[in-house]
């Protein structure tokens, strides 16, 4: 039986889904890992897949397609850019596979983009032909599909939605060095900074914060009526909106899908976020979709499994 | 033998070219139509389409492929949104060229994604798998194409990037409704109004000019040492740069063609526009290429052509 894995690399172990060929979910394990750099830790990956298909019935054999997704840009080619956050040799850990998997053809793919592939072959966006997901956590990532295919870019950056520029006059410095990005104001990091700020701002006392990255104690504010957690949403939506009505003008895609640890405060802002891209884009967008995306931390493990077989020409 | 047509629909005459399946143009006419909105109007073209296959030893039945490029906005499934500035009933010229050409698939085609199919055909984007043309003329089109594949987008804005925002304070209204529009800035009328906003604010006395899109003489102004022309490209370059380093945070293409018009004065402002980029675009993306079109006024027709058979599946 044919057998699919998607891997999800993390900073300190990997998730592995084993799936059908039909995208269904068999069976799913974490393989503590480390740095992934060495002979004896791709030995480690290996042997847990093998370990993961031994105890569902599966021989190395029957993995036709192993995607595995990395934080950081893969050109359109397959090439894997620079890993900022992660100890990866990532040619290393394919000839490791390849060893083992001889019937397996390798894919890595962005993290975004494969969050964005993975909501296209199994969740909301099944079978659409264009949309963009938006993936909102620490950072702000994304995944485009055109013609039902994923952009991800001559140069990996495709997607990189998080670093549309939204303010001009931004003073402060954004992560990637420039200034103003989307991301400063509607990643949880800059959606937490802008409630910090109209607190100040208003004179009141923000509520107790688990971390720099606590969007769910502000949505939880929001929902008691603090005013400072709905101005940090507001502008959060106002920024996320316009950014959306620049992608629209080059891609013009069906449907956005939220995604990332913010996605789940969807229902909250959904009104407000749909508002601001209806009053920034250009007349013949305005019907474009805007859902929640449905897969949760799952959708990379799906996406990169689906990139890999798509490419094998499944 | 096969032929494929590509018409090039304008306000008062279309403009027909002969291709081989190979994309070899064989021959052009240009037949007058006026409005084209009754069957005497359709009989005008198809006749004249017939006219041309006879000239050139060829039959209706011959023909396998039809494209048609239209000044408006063509969804992903090839229908034609409003035409603002042309009369045309796009479903009752479609029917009257089944009709004569019954073994030809039809397809609708936006001029400017139409005129980068065209480059990706015949052009500077010969087997390009990615680039952005930038049609700039009296506005300013795109089009947008991803994995070998036009992105004419769900709505049919994809590549609308003349609409893309590059100044949220303008207070003046582009043509679209919005504020802040490039082209506002980057299309020739934007060039000559900049031109004769500096001459004003200089205190100098602009070249003549031959109407309100005449960049020829602010180019040429520009060569002979005018202060003001300098400055109203470099805004030029400064605006557009700034708009592609959006796009390219979206789909990173591995080359933008400048087309269109204004393309001709390419070697004048090249290597502005390529530091403009450089300046505000994301680090990975700094090696995208940025080059001339080079179909000139033929990219459009070239380029509906080569859509309408490729959909065929040629």
């Amino acid at each position: 039986m044919e057998k699919v894995l998607g891997i999800d690399i993390g900073g300190t172990s990997i998730k592995v889904g084993l799936f059908s060929t039909e995208g269904t979910l068999e069976a799913v394990t974490k393989i503590p890992t480390g740095e992934i750099v060495s002979e004896a830790a791709f030995a480690v990956v290996t042997e847990g897949l093998k370990g993961l298909l031994a105890e569902n019935g599966a021989k190395p054999e029957d993995v036709i397609a192993i995607g595995l997704d990395v934080p950081g840009p893969v050109d359109d080619k397959g090439k894997v850019g620079m890993l900022a956050n992660i100890e990866l040799d990532p040619e290393g850990l394919q000839n490791a596979i390849k060893r083992t998997f001889v019937n397996a053809n390798l894919a890595f793919v962005n993290d975004a983009n494969a969050a964005a592939l993975g909501e296209l072959w199994q969740g909301t966006a099944k079978g659409a032909n264009s949309f963009v997901l938006i993936a909102i956590g620490t950072g702000v990532g994304g995944g485009v599909v055109s013609n039902g295919r994923l952009i991800s870019g001559a140069f990996g950056a495709g997607g990189e939605i998080g670093h549309i520029t939204v303010n001009r006059d931004e003073t402060a410095t954004c992560g990637c060095g420039r200034k103003g990005c989307l991301e400063q104001y509607a990643s949880a990091t800059g959606i937490v900074n802008s409630y910090k700020a109209e607190c100040k701002r208003l004179g009141t006392t923000p509520v107790a914060l688990d971390g720099p990255t606590d969007t769910l104690s502000v949505f939880n504010a929001h929902r008691a009526g603090d005013e400072a957690a709905q101005n940090a949403i507001s502008m959060m939506c106002e920024c996320l909106g316009y950014a959306m009505a620049q992608i629209s003008a080059v891609v013009d895609p069906q449907i956005y899908l939220i995604g990332g640890g913010v996605g789940g405060g969807f229902k909250l802002y959904a009104e407000d976020l749909r508002a601001a891209f209806r009053k920034y884009c250009l007349a013949p967008s305005v019907a474009t979709r805007i859902l929640p995306a449905s897969l949760g931390n799952d959708a990379a493990m799906y996406g990169c499994a689906y990139q890999a077989l798509f490419e094998r020409g499944a």
